[in-house]
């Protein structure tokens, strides 16, 4: 048993406001399936942040939201690019293969896809006998914690647009991202610079839920006949509007966000201060310290965490998830104990 | 708006237990996708129902689970055998086909497949130029509100067996069907008599979740990557360990059926009264009176419903549906309202 | 050992100018899949039927032509609508379901689709948790004999054009239909009536092969990866084009298609005179006559054919197909052996 | 237009035999879809190479015989190991993707899998939220020419029994890599180590045709289904029989590979001779010798091959194919001229 887990940022239940609407709601008859007043107030919240251009649909994770959305966007031949590090590329079980399509991958350090990484693919895909790239599928905070400049996403979506592809972001740790030190991106760019995102919920202080924001109209119809055919669509739809009307209701989706990534900043200082490099630059709440091995393991009988990466035969990457609930008690209790450890 | 919705058996929140234990459990750290001691004391509670040699998982919906377990059971050629009425023939917007898997449907009033009306199916597809039918999906309760007997059951099992079938029920109104009057089936024969079931949880109390039971070990094997794949893992698994942890505690599961089974009950004793005959015979939460249109125009502008089935020109059936949740009250006052409405 | 086969229209090998065309061919180093100068004439051979509009792609099989074209013209939820007695239906082995759609299906004793047994099935599927029809799945001949009239086609445009509907014809007997007594429909016409179909080789003097034609401009693009996909792209694409060459040459596919309807008129003629009646009114090279099964029984020791349906306890259809290579004198053998059984 | 074409195996017809056969058959009635005498007789004759416990299909392509086979192979969340260079990995338009399936790829230089490198990927596959590989697909010969020898293939072999993985071999130029100069692989030692392969015959001498061999008795059942549903049954199966009844007949399947097998053997002394080097090792039907990119260009005008992998800024690898077709004055002529180009 360690003392606190820095596992994920999904070992907590849910935002005490959240718990408080369920309760005050709970014997409230409501339409299912996503029609009832809190599904509508919540989408008219989001919509206040995304322009009312877009069509939001809740459904309960991040693979479901994937699987859903990049299946709606490709004809059996087409194809998604993403970084190798991508979720979808290798932690959600072949979610994306088994709607029928190719990941076609890119190796590269920083997690984030630029437009020479996809142009070289896309120049290996002209044959016919290939699978045709169409949508890119990017991450924003990635996997390895960096975010995207809107200068990035911008190039990024003006490229794709030139080459007749769709940009999908997935927003599982959007909050952290866009309340990260040195983020210039807002919802209302994502908006305007993707086809397609979503806006995480689970990782950000909901029991479960992801906002899936459609900003293409081509790609608006029907979508809820493919959000029910893939089993997404819960039948008390409420437990996902009473959520998103909570967390964004006085700016606290961004306040819980700024919780994490304020957390893991802290951990960060610490770590740099005694001596230690990391793998990725982070300013979000999923941080890389590299450690030795010993320490690691002395480490991991004190504190919860994923062993992330074997840099060299005596040192690996963990990986330290900080989230809306992440006492602070316990990152300085944590910075301490590495310190006596690794003298 | 109406006085009463009974639209369905999700129309509120959940069961108090279900809401406290939320909050007790909250800021507990767990480990996520399902292993977390919530999760992990709520199966113990339903190995107690079942026995101990079925393997159980929790996702969030009906169709989820239908989706994941027929797919779990089928290779490529290989159909699923379904009454017209069943949910995943028309109600499902294709799922299983999107597994790639045929439904074979067999058109029965009463909503309940027979060994003889199965083997008709069976003698057209011997020939390799076809489909070949290998999972039987019944529903208990029925779509039409019916519950298979041990009898019945024990029937149809033999039949699957013989033949070289699986054997899946839907229980996604399981606790209806087993506290129905009548009934003579335990969730330990459903065990014993079939390849793989589900235990409703949405329908009878949950926010959400279903619980799978997996009975014949060849079917057991990798289910959660399946799970994973089809997006049907939560990462916060904890939410459906606390609910069925509740529901499975103190005989709250089967409480919550029979109240909701005594109110259609009342509604069912009190429509005959006035002299109405109903579509199919049930016991259960779903009832199928069948009333004029015109009458059935006035009543719906009192209390919801949805039109069932046009039984003539001028005389339709509705579904009435009852729930955990349904209070005592509305019941009376729709019968009183019936009565005036229909002099 | 039965005397002759009347099983179906693929029992012997291809017209000998095909033989012909490959002796000639054979040595002669071409390019492969399908961009070949045999597949660019053929094609070009058959723009001069269709008008210079269409794009045409040959595949082996009438089953790979249904899910390749159906594929493609869908989107996840999206289902097909097709004859209970249409081929896709039953006998492909669920290949549409395969790729992921459901077959929305009417039961009709002709075998054709008209606009309000369609409407019937658009009226109950506009709720979203069901799939969404969007392909009218229609055969010409279709697998009871029958064919669309010019007036009954446009109809079924029209109504398919209103409704946002593609329509789609399986041609695999389109050689008989065209040329049957009563037909007045021409291959331009069905180029101008329909989004995409086949021009049927296999069952009309080809080794294997059907052309796909393709109408509609939105369905065009990228069409060969998808025929590559569902490994549908032979690398030897010159067997293809040598085929259709010759089948387009001189008139012979229609000339191949009469000598069927002849050869089947005739059975007909000859079956009536002797007082039997028909499943079905057909001018095509399927005729369904209905015998006594005692009778049956006799016939089946001197001829193949396949019982087609159980008309009543005493009495069956049998299905008679003649093809490009039936042989009259067996015709007339067939007909004197009847009269002498049926006394 | 150019001298002569290397591009690949399948730029002429079909070996003479076999169009006599077909010239001889071509009007004898048979049954369809494979059960034909001729089919019968050729199953019959490769099993006389393989031993009477194998099961023996005939499907169309290559990308068809994969598809077909892996999918038969996997449950929905198991996926495939192949090397990069691997026909499946990019040059079959997603074809096993389209079946629901991941590729995890492996990238090897002479295209050849080692039990090593495949270890390394299962270790990184063993969390239940990836795929689950199971199944190793190898090609023999190579995509790059290379060949198994009896020694690797038997630890392969062992290897995936060790670790309840199948072992599948894609055989499209099968009679290249075992009339290979140094190869000790036998047909029978080829279906003792794999649990399914095919046989190659549209690169060698068909005009179309592959004959799969299952081995494990597991994969047998109703492997004729999954070939219809696919769309990969023919109507005349007979077709596919008579190819490879011929194929089959006096050695001539071995005797072809060996022909082509020899040309690419001169060619390879030859340009060694002149001072070239190769990509990778290569004593069967696919050379790969790197060229100066001007070289290149001036043989292109003479010559028709590829252009396969750009090796450094000035040089790349260019493929050769030769076949049981190559006329050797063109392999003498090609020398001639290189050495005078290169001069």
């Amino acid at each position: 048993m360690c003392k606190y887990s820095f596992y994920n940022d999904y070992s907590e239940g849910a935002h005490p406001n959240i718990i408080h609407a369920l309760i005050n709601s709970n014997l409230i008859q409501e339409v299912g399936y996503g029609d009832d007043s809190f599904s509508l107030r919540a989408k008219d919240k989001i919509s206040n942040l995304c322009g009312p251009n877009s069509d939001i649909y809740f459904v309960s994770g991040g693979t479901q939201a994937n699987l859903i959305c990049l299946a709606s966007m490709l004809k059996p031949f087409e194809s998604v690019i993403a970084a190798e590090s991508g979720h979808i590329t290798t932690h959600e079980a072949g979610a994306i293969e088994s709607t029928g399509h190719k990941i076609n991958t890119i190796s590269i350090k920083d997690g984030k896809l630029k437009p020479n990484l996809i142009d070289s693919i896309l120049k290996i895909h002209e044959d016919n006998h290939m699978v045709k790239p169409k949508v890119i599928f990017i991450s924003n905070s990635t996997e390895v914690g960096t975010i995207y400049s809107k200068k990035e996403l911008t190039l990024l979506s003006k490229f794709c647009k030139e080459n007749d592809l769709y940009l999908y972001l997935d927003g599982a740790r959007l909050a952290s991202a866009i309340t990260a030190e040195g983020n210039d991106l807002s919802i209302l760019d994502i908006t305007n610079l993707t086809d397609m995102f979503y806006i995480g919920g689970t990782k950000n202080g909901a029991l479960l839920g992801e906002a899936i924001v459609i900003n293409n109209s081509i790609l608006k119809k029907d979508f809820k006949r493919l959000i029910k055919q893939r089993g997404g669509l819960l039948a008390k739809g409420r437990l996902m509007g009473i959520q998103f009307d909570e967390l964004f209701s006085d700016n606290i989706y961004f306040e819980l966000g700024k919780h994490a990534n304020s957390m893991a900043n802290k951990l960060t200082r610490g770590i740099k201060k005694l001596g230690f490099t990391f793998l990725t630059e982070s300013n979000t709440n999923q941080i890389f310290p590299i450690f030795s091995n010993e320490l690691i393991g002395k480490l991991n009988k004190l504190y919860g965490f994923y062993i992330w990466l074997v840099v060299n035969p005596e040192n690996s990457a963990i990986r330290l998830v900080t989230s809306w609930a992440t006492k602070e008690e316990f990152v300085n209790e944590f910075l301490l104990d590495l310190k006596a450890l690794s003298k």
